[in-house]
């Protein structure tokens, strides 16, 4: 190993490799340090550029907390986590998309047709839809957790006029599969920029807004977890979300309903006279 | 960018990179992001191996301090530190070698045959060399700055039995270049292994051993700054380095010096009647 070269390196340390390594841990590492080398050795990184870099998870482990993580915001603008997303989707069912900083467990119950919005300024929405398997069945007593944000652009945990769970709950669908709850319009807000990932996005010159979005995870005994998100049509984000997690089936009109036609069947019914827009929008689950 | 896909998203991310990047910028960001994601794709990355990853950055995140940067330490074990050395090497002077996290800056000075073992238990040292520029002239008032372990495997910083200084030095060399010093013989030694680090070279079946070396930065005006490590040829752990970091010409012999031959020159010359070992060293700076 004296005769250690920029060349032979990489063959070196994957001869370090013991022969009891776990084969996946080895598979995963030699591609992976294969790639970190290649990566050096095209570019001729500098001595600067890796003090920088080293800098750069220095800043980033420093700023993550438990309500921040800024490896997972880098690993989200640098397309990784959309891209384990779409290495793991599951043909047939709906598409996964990133689940984000945002969520809070334990959501409490909300029951079909019950409300999120309550006193909330902003833009009423009736959304509804069935949880079904791929051959169109309704899923029975699957779970859908929904959070969002307020129509200030912030979730709940970003927001100390927020209640903790402010727009976050867990339906729990019947025989019909279906759920249905009312709510605001969410808007497209930006990722954290006052960080290590703002300063990358600002080098390369790019904005960072999410189109606005309702993140869902159903759940259901013998169905793989879907944790995804869904965008309205319109937004002006749509094609240039900065972690990449707009898909083909997730995006939705939201429909303009007019004035007195508000449906029975919700926490609202009898209580809105004015227009709303409307979501069809069904959950499509995968068998384990 | 709706139709992103695992097989588009690194076309979409390079797309997001602005007209006015810097181009250094964009040709880094490009290549990494590249390698990163043909990594995800190579090895079908699942989301419980992402999310590893994620919680290991944190933790490598947690455990860096001031004193103990495990970031340095993880691109040391990946041979990114060493790879990143031989690329930004200067042929025809000496070889570079990793920096590693143990230097103290502003080490007293110590006059040409100077001493630094003092009253410490260990084998004698007598080390010699000259510092000269790639045509072999001596170079005057080059400073060189000498750091290693005690013979308890620690370096000063951590130790709290040592001094600050405890083997740190800085020594210039007079017209002739030439630099002289004692010391005692430095010992093979571990990274440390109860970080995330450990975790990484345990599941790879690796050993954390370094072979014994000291550590050099020889400065003068005119030249590139050289780091480097000098490694006595008879280490258990020569070649098996578990950081990369030996070259095979900073690799001497520690010539054993019958008792009674200690020279004049130097300030234990008088104090010395046992053997003791010799090395010779030059080290080869390279124009700027």
């Amino acid at each position: 190993m004296r005769t250690v070269t920029k060349d032979t390196i990489t063959d070196v340390f994957l001869g370090y490799i013991g022969q009891d390594t776990d084969p996946r841990f080895k598979q995963v590492m030699t591609s992976l340090v294969t790639h970190l080398h290649d990566f050096a050795r095209e570019v001729d990184l500098t001595h600067d550029e890796w003090r920088q870099a080293l800098q750069f998870f220095m800043w980033t482990g420093n700023i993550t907390t438990e309500e921040r993580n800024e490896f997972v915001l880098l690993s989200d603008v640098m397309g990784l986590s959309s891209l384990v997303d779409m290495i793991n989707s599951h043909p047939g069912g709906t598409s996964s998309s990133v689940l984000g900083p945002f969520h809070i467990s334990d959501a409490p119950a909300l029951a079909i047709g019950g409300d999120m919005k309550g006193d909330v300024e902003g833009d009423l929405v009736l959304w509804q839809g069935v949880v079904k398997d791929a051959t169109g069945t309704p899923i029975k007593g699957a779970t859908v957790d929904i959070w969002q944000t307020a129509p200030n652009g912030m979730y709940s945990s970003q927001d100390p006029d927020q209640d903790k769970f402010s727009f976050h709950a867990i339906l729990t669908t019947g025989a019909d599969g279906r759920y249905a709850f009312t709510t605001v319009r969410p808007v497209s807000y930006t990722v954290p920029t006052d960080g290590p990932v703002g300063v990358i996005l600002n080098a390369a010159g790019r904005h960072p807004w999410r189109p606005s979005h309702l993140h869902f995870i159903a759940k259901a005994a013998g169905y793989r977890e879907l944790v995804t998100e869904v965008f309205p049509d319109d937004d002006p984000y749509l094609n240039e979300d900065t972690v990449f997690g707009v898909r083909e089936d997730l995006v939705v009109t939201f429909v303009p309903q007019p004035a007195g036609s508000f449906p029975s069947g919700f926490d609202l019914s009898g209580k809105v006279s004015g227009p709303y827009a409307r979501v069809d929008f069904d959950l499509v689950l995968v068998a384990v």
